[in-house]
């Protein structure tokens, strides 16, 4: 495995794949690697010739007042993790090598982006897309690996390929979990252990109202029992818990045949998204 | 040569070239060529194993009073003249085909497009960016091929694949002029036959200003000269006359080593640009 920090060693591992015919499966992450990232990474190397991982932590896509500074690194660890599944290249570039410039130029992020993590983080998804977009042009992979967990960002990069035209198939990996049910992410290791203790009842909450919005149909019923469980059961304070169609993430109504169960909730100081998605297949929901 | 309608048809040709090592020239136009676009697609053909040139009146370019509409119109004319000059593939969507969804993502141009034709176009080069992106994420061309006639343009297409990235050339073609020095453009069907005659007025008005600039340095004198040229010699209405540097477009000072003279002029109803650049190697100008 090969770490490239410039742009130009990368361009030259992309114009030798591509002149000799070969695929490219592109993992985009932001390092500190966890069980989800090395799925990615796997079904990345069963279905490309060559693999490349970006391990780049995006100042653009964190607010104000948002951790970047203290966001978890460990390019060593993550290169042990990425060689042990098969990654080819990772492309670590720094800041500077990434954005030497600042022309003034953005993609916003429309109206998918106002709702769920967007109403809190307001410019967070145009920073998304940017490097997104970078990373598209520099790597130019035939197939581009997300995990839904992050379903609102995979709802909006799927809209950004589709009305641009961006030549790469994007691959949505299930949510990757502990065995309590917590989502696996980066940020799990600001948790206390009394925190860590809680944070499964995002998820419990998600199944419940999964359940309720099952039996009822009904999206405020199904809300307000998951909004109970979580205030019952954890220390947490909610961001957002929205039942929403996906991946338009327009309000649920009769014809949505799939719906997203999203949360984020601030436990202590450490704010943890899940979601599950159901497909309805022509059930009726009541709204 | 073939006419391509639609993406999928595109997209095979692209693959098809792309998988047998073949480079890519792009022309993009807005069609009812003239030699300035023959001369882009001449250039196109010298320097790549597949020319396509693109021809797609793009309304999103287009303000809600300008003449998307009105704008000249002749495929089949266009289809000779590409023929002629050895274009393999003309791509010519329909407007439905380019933008069959809206998902609200925009790409806003920045300062560059605050100035000049941006000033009086507001959303102008957002819907030229918009398209250009898309175009280069469809035909993914190694060189794609501008005229420098506009100069603004040119300049903010250049930040855009500098700072997302873009695998492209951007290969710069001089203005293409009629005999008396009417910078060619598709617009000057237009023209009556007297505000013909007044046209190549703006482009001696720039050469004047040029000439007052490389004398004196005085960059006001040098903008009111040519303003009194237009207003004394056409019925013409000034958009604008600016002296800049170029490619950024910021005000000229000591530094700058290439200055961009660049006018618009409402001819009748007929808006008309030119400019003219200046390369001052370290020449003093005094601002």
């Amino acid at each position: 495995m090969m770490i490239l920090s410039t742009i130009a060693e990368l361009r030259k591992v992309v114009v030798k794949a591509k002149s000799s015919g070969q695929s490219i499966g592109l993992v985009p992450t932001m390092g500190y690697l966890h069980e989800g990232h090395l799925t990615l990474a796997k079904n990345a190397r069963e279905e490309n010739d060559v693999v490349v991982m970006s391990i780049f932590v995006n100042p653009t896509q964190f607010g104000p007042n948002e951790d970047f500074e203290s966001y978890p690194r460990d390019l060593e660890r993550d290169k042990k993790l990425a060689a042990s599944v098969g990654v080819d290249y990772i492309f670590a570039p720094s800041v500077e090598e990434m954005y030497p410039h600042d022309g003034g130029i953005y993609i916003r992020a429309g109206r998918q982006a106002q709702t769920l993590c967007g109403a809190s983080r307001p410019s967070h998804f145009d920073g998304v897309l940017q490097v997104v977009a970078k990373l598209f042009n520099l790597v130019q992979p035939d197939r581009a690996y997300f995990g839904q967990k992050d379903a609102q960002q995979v709802a909006i990069i799927q809209t950004m390929v589709r009305d641009y035209n961006f030549p790469v198939e994007l691959r949505v990996v299930p949510v990757v979990r502990e065995e309590d049910g917590l989502a696996k992410s980066s940020r799990n290791v600001y948790l206390s252990s009394i925190e860590r203790m809680q944070a499964p009842v995002i998820q419990q909450a998600l199944q419940i109202a999964k359940l309720e919005l099952m039996d009822s149909g009904d999206v405020d019923k199904a809300l307000s029992q998951a909004t109970k469980i979580i205030e019952h059961n954890t220390a947490g304070k909610i961001d957002y818990l929205s039942i929403l169609t996906y991946p338009d993430l327009k309000e649920v109504d009769e014809k949505s045949d799939q719906i997203l169960l999203a949360a984020a909730v601030y436990i202590g100081k450490t704010r943890l998204i899940d979601n599950l998605i159901l497909s309805l297949k022509g059930e009726l929901i009541h709204v």
